[in-house]
């Protein structure tokens, strides 16, 4: 692939080394240009990698003159990331083939780089003192909080007072909010015996961590660790499935397998319990520059896992109106075998 | 337009009071669909008005076959709205004319009822508590304090600790970076008769607030009011003409005015003043369930501003290097006059 178009911010970040909210990434065969406005050319002088910088009030147009220049006939494109109105004035008058390959950005970065699986690495590490931080405050000061005020005080410890970016909104879930896979805060508040499951995660130099964990509420003893005493036995009950079948999946997943594989390696431990049918989703996904990237790990997937490949194993149970519980880390192969980052 | 689609959470919002992040919208002569997946329709079934909630796994060709099974031939779409990606699936083996409107929702939602401007003044009330709340912070506890760290307490404040959304992540900026219109906060401390730049806002039942205030750093007198006595004679200098620019543009703006006219009303003093080319941006924009929406006040907008439209004005003077200026409020045109929400 010679000639390709980018307008993804993390996309092109993977290629340069410097990304921006408005820009448009030409990678021609002999050339690469970073075509941005006046608010973002200084820094992207100084920062972008291996590339022109192009000043341009109108991004599109600076586009199409520059193809047209270097007689581009064919380019490729991402239908995901542009929208059908830039698709349409981009072709508008220029005789150039856009070529379709979807997600063609994911699957360059599928494997990761020595250097980045580092980066992962100290994102995770973060991530594991922002959990930490939250556990401590829930310690001394959790009982009677709002989901609401949790949410607040996750974003808080995670991005340690606004000096991290967070990776995504966390979900901060009590008791049968967190049946819901994607629950948003409520006025719920905290009490002795709960469940509480809290999906967090930031970002290090751009790159994302992602961890979740489902606890019991016993304030002075609350801690995020795998190792849960729930006062409800259905609690105990789910919880201990699920903490299986992510162990398991971690302890068997190899290089070689199918992502199908690894995906079935939790499920089946699920489902011989009788609780298949309340996991509702996929066992995990990729984790990047994007907190979801390749590969997906579902029981769809034939892609062939391969060592530096980073994705998250967080298998689940849902039952509504009552409890979910989910357990989630984040992995890097290694030697044929998952070590959780 | 008797035929539509939507893709956007706020359009949608618009149409029938409720939305959700994987969602396509239909209008059509007769009926409307609101399809969904397994996860939001129950709620959707509770909340969402005048419209048949469609649950399905694959929502484009449920779209199809709606549209199909109405024998609909033209469909209006907002291609900003769709990725080429969608609007290619969507087409594919269909005969059905797609015709671009580009913005169409935003024109809808051009002139507030008198439910959304209460709603929008709630807002902004529940914003200037924030604001409050914030300057309360550093009147006792900025001396010292990172722009990362006052990001964080601007989030806190506005947010209410986690029981509002915020409309756009807080702008928090000393002195140079000020300068920059869309500053990223930094380590650099806060530290006596600094120049500080706060922009943000929050979302009270999915309306936006937007306010921005340029304040000296006097700590124990420290406040976000209109008036700023300035240790600096330049901060001093530039402060009184944006003012001027603001009060002016609010004072003088009359329903019956083109957009430019107020955006030149605040322009013209800036220019007088020299800094003219140091004003980088437009006068402003319309704020409701989106941060940014219609009318655009800029000096090229031929747009008739009307009683009932809800926009900011936010004139600024950018010295790089040195210190920017931006003073912003969103008003409501009423009996022909603008109103601070």
């Amino acid at each position: 692939m010679k000639n390709f178009i980018l307008q993804n911010e993390n996309a092109i970040y993977f290629e340069c080394k410097f990304s921006c909210d408005n820009v448009i990434f030409l990678n021609l065969e002999k050339e690469r240009f970073f075509i941005t406005d006046a608010r973002y050319t200084i820094e992207a002088k100084e920062y972008a990698k291996n590339c022109e910088v192009i000043e341009s009030s109108n991004l599109i147009e600076t586009t199409k003159e520059i193809l047209k220049k270097n007689k581009i006939k064919k380019l490729v494109f991402d239908p995901n990331d542009f929208s059908f109105a830039t698709y349409s004035k981009l072709c508008e008058n220029l005789k150039v083939e856009f070529i379709q390959k979807p997600n063609f950005s994911k699957e360059k970065r599928l494997i990761k780089s020595e250097k980045e699986i580092n980066l992962l690495k100290k994102a995770a590490d973060a991530g594991r003192v922002g959990f930490n931080e939250l556990a401590k405050y829930i310690r001394k000061n959790g009982f009677d909080k709002t989901e609401q005020f949790l949410y607040f005080k996750a974003f808080e410890k995670m991005s340690q007072s606004g000096k991290l970016d967070i990776s995504f909104e966390p979900i901060v879930a009590i008791n049968e909010n967190a049946a819901k896979p994607h629950a948003l805060p409520t006025s719920k508040k905290l009490k002795l015996n709960d469940l509480l499951l809290v999906d967090a995660g930031i970002k290090y130099k751009r790159y994302c961590s992602d961890r979740t964990c489902t606890s019991v509420v016993n304030f002075e003893k609350f801690s995020f660790k795998r190792e849960q005493k729930f006062k409800n036995n259905k609690h105990q009950k789910v919880y201990d499935i699920v903490l299986k079948a992510q162990l398991n999946a971690i302890e068997k997943a190899r290089s070689g397998m199918k992502a199908s594989e690894i995906d079935k390696l939790a499920r089946d431990i699920i489902e011989k319990a009788g609780f298949g049918k309340y996991f509702v989703h996929s066992t995990g996904h990729g984790v990047g520059l994007d907190i979801h990237e390749y590969p997906n790990i579902n029981s769809k997937s034939d892609l062939i896992i391969e060592d530096n490949m980073v994705f998250t194993i967080e298998p689940g149970i849902y039952l509504p109106n009552e409890f979910g519980v989910r357990i989630e880390d984040t992995v890097v192969m290694k030697n044929g075998k998952a070590i959780i980052l």
